[in-house]
């Protein structure tokens, strides 16, 4: 980029828009009744944070005319409950708020429970798209699956992942013909439900995705059979930050701030952690051209709330 | 048990003994050419312990007349490794040697890339059982799956969980009729390749397990439907061990020993970690009746190489 311009705010609200338009459009004409697809969300722990979720979810989904319900339950109570839900017709999705029992430290690296109990959710109510089922289906590039009927459905994404393309391609980061190639991007964060498949899909999009965790960074780029695969890179992260068209920060700490002066002018950034990854006043007193998304949440909501549609339509319609 | 005996040391040669028996009759009359079932481990981290195991199972397997081979690659080309494996007619089994990611920090819980890896391998060739389809069939006590013809094939168990619960039938811990009903079994580990898993399958025999980790204790034991099943417990770890028949200890570091004065005479002691998890000379010296096995390695390899014949026989036999 070569022009120094403003610095600017972005607030998302526009980018969730014409979805919800589009999700409140299809709701209101095929279920004039109220019986739309139904999203369950599970309550098995007692973190006020996920309580508070669930009120947003509800709120968010009775806005668009999709029905949704809160089940609590004992977190020993909760794989039965996500099989019983799994043969519950009633239900097109379901969600667990996690973390139930994630913070459980193990003597040994392995699947957590946590990481069980989302695989036990049938691929067609995973919502969230977490399972190993939609996982394995990203980082192959895999975007379609088949129905029992022989029908393509579109395989599901992780919400905020997919919230932050979605916000890119709104920005313009995207090109129309060649999406993110020869784009620099990083993305701070190596969880499985953010920065591991963010850094994967924007790598099948074409961008060099540097991923960066704790203590390690790992570049994710286009292998000759199209699939954003991980490499090793010796490149040092302040390098990196320096390179990049855009950074993506979801560091779940107070504390954490990308170094101001490590970035660049014209950077877009995008804040997925609850708490500010960046200290924003500094940031505009220092650099040009900054594009600032603070939040990302609402697209997120309105993708839990595509894939519902995408479960609905593809394997719980009634014919 | 009311007998206060001599205490024992056990060798588990004698447990696998018929095992590895049954395994070279089976291959010298089925493959007299040597073109028998085919294990390939793959080796994609620099761990000399790894080097080591590889060199140990490539010996087993030559003692019973099942090739072997060790694949070595990088561990960013490990997941294509293991799709080219996936589809390899000639390999009836494979393994990776972990943990290759298993030691990179995540700034959020989830799954690490190690259990992604393990998921990338085809139920039919995961012969350590670590894939979710088999994850999932021990934790609803499902025992058998369905091949591409229809038949029936046993579920694939993870080898050293399974190694213990054949020491603990050669033991007669076991009764012929009641299996484990009645029993009080205490295991130190909750990983999911060992303490987890076996915490299950003994609850699915019929033990209440005491399943420990290092700040949390859960109950494992039989529902209603006859799977073992998570339960939080109020008990405290002290008074567990004493009421325990069996301890079985996987802590993976030098400075672990379970407090002998918490165990009671009589008790059958396993020692699943290659750290010595007992002090073995205090506990002869002030408790009676103990039976001692300090390895299970021989019993978890002849598991191995049962499971590699039981996927060749399910999915890869040549009609």
């Amino acid at each position: 980029m070569t022009t120094a311009a403003e610095n600017r705010i972005v607030d998302v609200t526009v980018v969730a828009k014409p979805f919800l338009d589009d999700i409140k459009t299809f709701v209101d004409k095929e279920f004039p009744d109220g019986n739309s697809p139904k999203l369950v969300g599970i309550l098995a722990n007692e973190d006020p944070f996920a309580k508070m979720y669930a009120k947003w979810t509800r709120k968010a989904c009775e806005r668009v005319g999709l029905r949704y319900e809160t089940i609590e339950c004992k977190r020993t109570e909760l794989e039965d409950k996500v099989y019983e839900l799994n043969e519950d017709a009633e239900i097109s999705g379901m969600m667990v708020y996690y973390p139930v029992f994630g913070t459980l430290p193990s003597f040994m690296a392995g699947v957590s429970m946590d990481s069980y109990i989302s695989n036990c959710v049938d691929f067609k109510k995973d919502v969230e798209g977490m399972c190993f089922t939609y996982i394995q289906a990203l980082y192959r590039n895999q975007r379609v699956m088949k129905n029992d009927k022989g029908g393509n459905v579109k395989s599901i994404l992780p919400c905020t992942p997919l919230a932050c393309v979605k916000i890119l391609e709104h920005l313009q980061v995207y090109d129309s013909k060649e999406g993110l190639a020869g784009k620099t991007i990083t993305v701070i964060n190596r969880s499985q439900i953010v920065g591991h498949p963010l850094a994967a899909m924007l790598a099948n999009d074409g961008a060099e995705v540097y991923s960066k965790d704790i203590d390690s960074m790992f570049l994710f780029k286009k292998d000759s059979k199209g699939r954003g695969r991980l490499y090793e890179t010796e490149k040092n992260f302040k390098d990196v930050l320096k390179e990049s068209d855009v950074v993506i920060s979801g560091v779940p700490s107070k504390g954490y701030k990308v170094p101001v002066e490590d970035l660049s002018n014209n950077t877009v950034f995008l804040n997925v952690s609850s708490h500010e990854n960046v200290d924003k006043k500094e940031l505009f007193q220092k650099k040009k051209g900054i594009t600032y998304v603070p939040k990302v949440g609402k697209v997120t909501v309105a993708m839990l709330q595509r894939n519902l549609i995408r479960l609905y339509n593809g394997y719980h319609k009634k014919e």
